[in-house]
């Protein structure tokens, strides 16, 4: 029991790839495996509520620190946990997801267990799971080793979920730790490299504007540090679309504030529309955040970079990983960027409609005021996301939404699971009513756990964004009516939480003073008109309520 | 719009089989379906907190009720489903499963929507959800009819869930009510069941002892009513499984216990396996109700009806529905009851320790003391589930446990779905803290209904069942300290919910006293030592950790 064991190289391996903590919900087959996670210097166990919210604090943890792992039990905790890894695999963030199994001895004799289906067939889970996995293994003494480092280099490349079943007797066999670090640079298809960088020269040279859009997948390729020296040598007009907002550095000159298609401003729309080249890193064109695929990008005038094939115009190139892609571009940049228009760039604003009581447009107006560098804001899917992509983020700070997969209550367990990997910033949570509901057990966790995150919670009594598509009026878009204010002294003995409720804006900017380095978990509800929204969450719904009719 | 929709022929048909609540949470594909849903005059949408708990509360109302329906949205909110919905295939519930789906042009045109993996493929969910139903059905407008009822009909037949996938678009296409009622009724192999009943009547005719052994298939099977006229009119040994417990008359004479392999009482292990002739009915030997299959069942003298074949000795029959077996056995038990050794039949007493100090023993001994005819308990796994094991149910009461599926968490949800299924009983929950934190938000929701059961929230500051197996002292089986009695208050704006926070036995015995026709829901934190457990069991996770360490 004393020797190395597979558990052992497998969490030598996560904490290799910067992995320090695995969030979980311990289960009787994972419990021995466990014994050696506390055990381990560098990796800490942090147990969570229930298993989607553990699944949901991976992602937010994994979007900090490009990676997450995430501990279940057999059936009832792993299928607990697939809304949250499927979040993972449609937003692309690498996820190791570690189920404990029965005994190999159990499985073979097809036993009647508890967790089962009853029915002695040990594969209905894995199958399920390899839906939103892009790489799974049965773990076993034999093969350990070698799965888990090709598992951990396929989560790495494709930024996405792999799937572990790690049956408690291999666990504990005994392996040798690993002998070499892991293989992890991408290899880059040299001709088509070049073929791209002459195809793109060709553009870059002749234009007389050209305009960056960037999108999620250019953060997930842990490209902002590239991105923000380039747009710092190289003005130029860049905006990214809401779910890759704060990958570009918006408090610098340039931001031209996020696209949404036809509903973004105006000025945002033509720099993106109409200049000579447009350059897009890592975008997908989703109907959330397009306003229902109303973008209008002419794809002759762009090159488009991906994770790890890029386009110019029609022409495809492929096995070129993103770096290596922006390194040629950010090259051109320098060279041709000089012959670049850069017109008047000026990003939009806030809609500004004051009012004394709390309303949408005071609200983010306060929020804009509040915000400072290096902030991690999590906007959940909903008034708060769409709201927050008219906001101008300070320097360094970073916005985490999940517009593509967009399950709601995502955001309070992925606060949760940012504070852990990043505890010297500060967490600012903007969450509806409807949303808190369905996660709410995980304000326990930050309370046990001594963070101290500022929660905004948006009460308007019920579902808005659903109001907003369709049954304005329904009940079923009410919901329970809480006492917010009082939850955070029931999901802690000894709590040293604050909670204030405002209707009033002097109110909610008094207490956003109080607020300033505050020591203690501030759970701030704000009282807001059911049927007020921000003006891009209204032609957003109702593009979806046409579609959805149609 | 006005017109009969494929909509209102599946509401009509989940009415006709008994539905008259719909559990789920919008989200925006299923919400014009819902307006249907809201205008039914006798089927009424009873919304949930998150789609979990929905699917939990749709078990329990299916345990009392016969079947359940769920309406979730897809992807994000039919995966969170995923793992109740597995409870219901694994412990035979028939939850008739409606997801709303986006547009069938949008799924056509592969679109990239919120709500998928963002690749176009949209049947990637109904895959995952294939392994947990014993049907499924992609709608359209011309299906629709027949695939409904075939629906319909195989979950109530097998007694498991079913999956329906319902675009926006088709849940809107007219179609004709139904025609004529579902038809139901299940086919029976005549010659099977004429050899059966030669094949029973040979060993009952012969028999000096016969007991009865049943479990949760009878229940499934709706045969209490049938075997409870059988155990008046032939006095005779019974007993159940944990998982089937309350599907036979406890407080009957001839009750013997429940059964649990080497970890029953000597009395009931006795009358169980030694009888000259064993009459199982809706047996499963699962591990944790069996302590790791100690079970000593002798095949050769055994008679064993399951929900459509039976056995008798190494002999099978198929094709014969559990009621018309039973039939068999029953007039065959009038015949040549008369014959057979009734012994003397004392049923287990509780473990009787007094303690001014609440512990388990004392615990258990009061509920006992304060259970009344027709309540309904629901006791999660762990200490609760076991500790239950023990108890003598009074008349009509029934019992919900999960012991296979093992869930924790799952008894809350499914105590709100039992309470909306049977509004005129009383519901008593017994939950455990660790398991409570899952899925606690249906607290709300019971307030929100105005629903007053009856709550002991065993507060052992932790996981004790998997203290037991394994890490007794680790901290992974630590839980976030919660103030359960302030709960209500933060869960409701205007709750008339009362809590307590007990200590002593006293204590304990005081609340329940005044519990005693409450119109209100009532909380009752029930503190309990760490490591103090019921005997059962302390049996169980000693089998249960061997396992895993071998």
């Amino acid at each position: 029991m004393n020797s190395y064991t597979v558990g052992d190289y497998l969490l030598a391996r996560l904490n290799e790839i910067g992995i320090d903590h695995l969030f979980g919900v311990p289960g009787d087959y994972n419990l021995q495996f466990l014994d050696h996670v506390i055990d381990h210097p560098r990796l800490a166990w942090v147990g969570c509520a229930n298993e989607l919210n553990a699944a949901y604090a991976a992602d937010g943890y994994a979007r900090c620190r490009g990676a997450a792992a995430l501990l279940t039990t057999f059936g009832v905790g792993e299928l607990s946990a697939l809304n949250g890894v499927a979040g993972s695999y449609a937003e692309y963030l690498p996820v190791v997801h570690i189920v404990g199994a029965p005994s190999q001895t159990s499985q073979n004799n097809g036993e009647l267990l508890h967790h089962t289906l009853g029915d002695g067939d040990f594969s209905h889970f894995l199958r399920m799971q390899q839906e939103i996995s892009v790489a799974s293994s049965v773990l076993s003494a034999d093969n350990a080793a070698a799965e888990i480092d090709r598992l951990l280099i396929c989560a790495l490349t494709e930024r996405r979920p792999v799937y572990l079943l790690l049956a408690t007797n291999v666990a504990e066999s005994p392996l040798s730790p690993p002998a070499a670090p892991l293989e992890l640079t991408p290899s880059v298809d040299r001709e088509q490299l070049s073929a791209f960088a002459d195809g793109a020269e060709t553009l870059l040279a002749a234009a007389g504007s050209v305009a960056m859009l960037a999108d999620f997948l250019a953060d997930r390729a842990g490209q902002h540090a590239r991105l923000q020296r380039w747009l710092t040598e190289v003005p130029m007009p860049f905006a990214t679309l809401l779910m890759g907002k704060s990958v570009l550095p918006e408090s610098q000159h340039g931001f031209a504030g996020t696209y949404a298609g036809a509903s973004s401003a105006e000025s945002t729309r033509a720099v993106i529309e109409q200049s000579d080249v447009l350059i897009t890193i890592g975008v997908k064109y989703t109907d959330t955040i397009t306003a229902g695929f109303t973008q209008h990008i002419t794809r002759s005038r762009t090159i488009d970079v991906g994770l790890d094939h890029c386009r110019i115009a029609d022409r495809e190139f492929r096995g070129i990983p993103m770096a290596a892609a922006l390194e040629v571009l950010h090259q051109l940049a320098l060279k041709y960027g000089g012959n670049w228009q850069q017109g008047i760039i000026a990003p939009p604003e806030l809609e500004n409609i004051s009012s004394d009581s709390l309303t949408q447009s005071t609200f983010w107006q306060a929020i804009q005021d509040f915000l400072r560098p290096d902030d991690i804001v999590l906007a959940e899917q909903g008034t708060a996301a769409f709201g927050a992509a008219a906001l101008r983020l300070p320097e360094g700070a970073r916005l985490l939404v999940q517009p593509l997969w967009g399950s709601i209550g995502y955001t309070l367990p992925a606060a949760f699971g940012a504070q852990t990997a990043q505890p010297q910033r500060r967490v600012v949570l903007i969450i509806g009513d409807g949303s808190a509901q369905l996660t709410v057990q995980e304000l326990g966790t930050m309370l046990r756990n001594g963070q101290n995150p500022v929660i905004f919670l948006l009460n308007n009594e019920g579902y808005t964004v659903e109001r907003a598509i369709h049954g304005a009026g329904q009940r079923y878009n009410d919901i329970a009516r809480w006492d917010w204010t009082r939850l955070p002294q029931a999901l802690s003995v000894d709590t040293q939480a604050q909670s204030w409720r405002v209707t009033q804006t002097v109110q909610l900017r008094d207490v956003m003073a109080q607020l300033e380095n505050s020591p203690r978990l501030s759970l701030v509800e704000v009282v807001l008109p059911q049927m007020d929204m921000p003006p891009l969450l209204a032609s957003v719904t109702r593009a979806l309520h046409q579609r959805n009719s149609s």
